[in-house]
């Protein structure tokens, strides 16, 4: 269950952080990029994307944290059996490094989507997903990791260029636009949704419910229940218009989303308590400001959920 | 500048973190343990107490933030000369791990005791140590890595067992008590005196104080300007009573406070932005306690500041 990582004979391992870099031509300057996924169910799709994409392999580490749950099992054995083949691949063709880690905060089990997204339930979920994300971010961040892909299992497409275009931004949080592909009965041709709600800006009445509410109630986005009118980065996807296009967020999802390495190593985490009364991605978005760095979203740049 | 972990050959590496135990028999249960030091100053008596710590050497990581400034340079270089010593030496000799960071964040360069005390340098002093922290934390904190031990360079002097003694407690958050000793003059004798006020208990006083600042203001304790009458644990020192008496604290400094894994993996780290109008430490203790744990502190064991 443990295999040690190998250090140095001398066991002396020296890092300028100043020197790290996290740049608009990442690849180029050889900058190390770490995906991290919280899994809760394997997707051949997620892997076959996280396979085709460019960015150099050898630059790339990989970071999983696996639920303790049936749902939890059956996602390890194969997400192991995936990692196996392709890290006793040919040198060239594997990635840096991969960390599997078994949570050991409570999880959930698998629940349907409209379950798990009903209001009561979503906050518990939220919390304990803070918590996953935080213990796969804190053993994994390595002193030479100049940026942090936050990666959802699934996640099944993303365009192959996916880092360089991010990175290419050159923004300390960055999020991609959360799209779902599905077969519209009534237009009977094969569309796309928005799918990720928690990309938003802060509106008057969302700051207003939020100076109403006791300091541990907390709002997430996306939920009849409190209609915040935050402009949602879901909605403002322009087909016509460029892919860079940038607009400021103030909450983010994990679905796809950038962050400077600095960003965290700062301290921006994932709050399971309400922060702002925000929580775990969003919760992390206002940290990131509080620690005066900007956060960024891509509504053009499309990524896609799957469809279950 | 660089020296990269080799990695086992396949690339892969397994965690489970929950058989990952804090316990309180860590030695003979073989727990890790990271010791993580912010470093202005190199004190040959720091190095030679860590020396003479007995908890195995093999279970133990070091990791060592230095600013970039004159007075860091300096550190780094007795400092590397000190680690190159002790990690060629005999192999049973070595620790398992030494990360020595270069800080990215800005910092303030050497200050005396008293300048570096004045409460509004004290207020940006706290600030860049929390970013400090926090890149050593975030950059050094393995999967497999049991407890942290916040040791400040300037800790000269601790209990040879201090990791055995207290890992005992098996506690989440758990401070020892910051001495000083210093030539009375008046008594003409060797004494000692209370340094470190970073460990305290909330007062009602303080928390008055908290409830009617804005949201921007930090309290930082032990300043004549901001009485809080909060119990701090420096006054709680009873030569007479066990060191194992325990008392609960709100406020922590980083002298030598030993934190179990699992707190900063669930996301507890050094806030430089007011946390509940608290910063650095002493907000990593109230982040402690928002995620759940008990932040507990030993008012009969001491540890001792150099004096300067
Ligand atoms: N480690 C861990 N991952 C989880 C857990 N629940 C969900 N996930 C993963 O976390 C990500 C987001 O969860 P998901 O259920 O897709 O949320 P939604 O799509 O926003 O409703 C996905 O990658 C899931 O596979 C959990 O309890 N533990
Ligand atoms: N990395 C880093 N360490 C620092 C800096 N300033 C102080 N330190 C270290 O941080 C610890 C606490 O600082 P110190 O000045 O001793 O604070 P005090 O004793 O509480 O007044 C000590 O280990 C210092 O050597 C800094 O700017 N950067
Ligand atoms: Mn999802
Ligand atoms: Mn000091």
């Amino acid at each position: 269950d443990h295999v040690e990582d190998i250090i140095p004979e001398n066991h002396i391992a020296h890092y300028d952080l100043n020197k790290l870099h996290s740049t608009s031509n990442a690849a180029v300057n050889k900058e190390h990029v770490l995906i991290l996924t919280p899994m809760q169910t394997f997707h051949k799709q997620f892997w076959e994307n996280i396979l085709q994409m460019s960015y150099p392999r050898e630059l790339i580490e990989l970071g999983f944290i696996v639920p303790r749950s049936p749902s939890g099992d059956e996602a390890l054995k194969k997400l192991e059996a995936a990692v196996k083949k392709i890290q006793s691949s040919k040198k060239n063709e594997r990635f840096a490094k991969v960390t599997i880690l078994r949570q050991e905060s409570p999880s959930f089990d698998k629940l349907e989507e409209k379950e798990r997204h009903a209001l009561e339930v979503q906050k518990k979920r939220r919390s304990v997903m803070a918590l996953a994300r935080n213990e796969l971010l804190f053993s994994t961040l390595g002193p030479y990791i100049s940026w942090v892909l936050w990666l959802d299992a699934d996640i099944v497409e993303t365009p192959v260029n996916v880092i360089q275009d991010m990175t290419a931004h050159d923004k300390p949080v960055l999020a991609a636009n959360v799209y779902q592909r599905f077969y519209n009965k009534d237009e009977k041709k094969d569309d796309i949704r928005p799918y990720d709600f928690n990309n938003w800006q802060e509106s008057d009445i969302g700051r207003e419910l939020a100076s109403k509410m006791s300091d541990d109630e907390i709002i997430v986005e996306g939920y009849a229940e409190i209609a915040t009118y935050r402009p949602l980065m879901a909605h403002f996807y322009e087909p016509n218009n460029p892919i860079t296009e940038e607009m400021i967020l103030d909450g983010v999802g994990g679905g796809c989303t950038l962050v400077k390495a600095e960003v965290h190593r700062d301290g921006a985490m994932f709050p399971n308590f309400p922060f702002y009364h925000l929580i775990e991605t969003e919760g992390f978005a206002k940290m990131a400001k509080r620690l005066n760095y900007e956060v960024i979203g891509l509504p053009n740049y499309l990524v896609y959920h799957i469809e279950e």
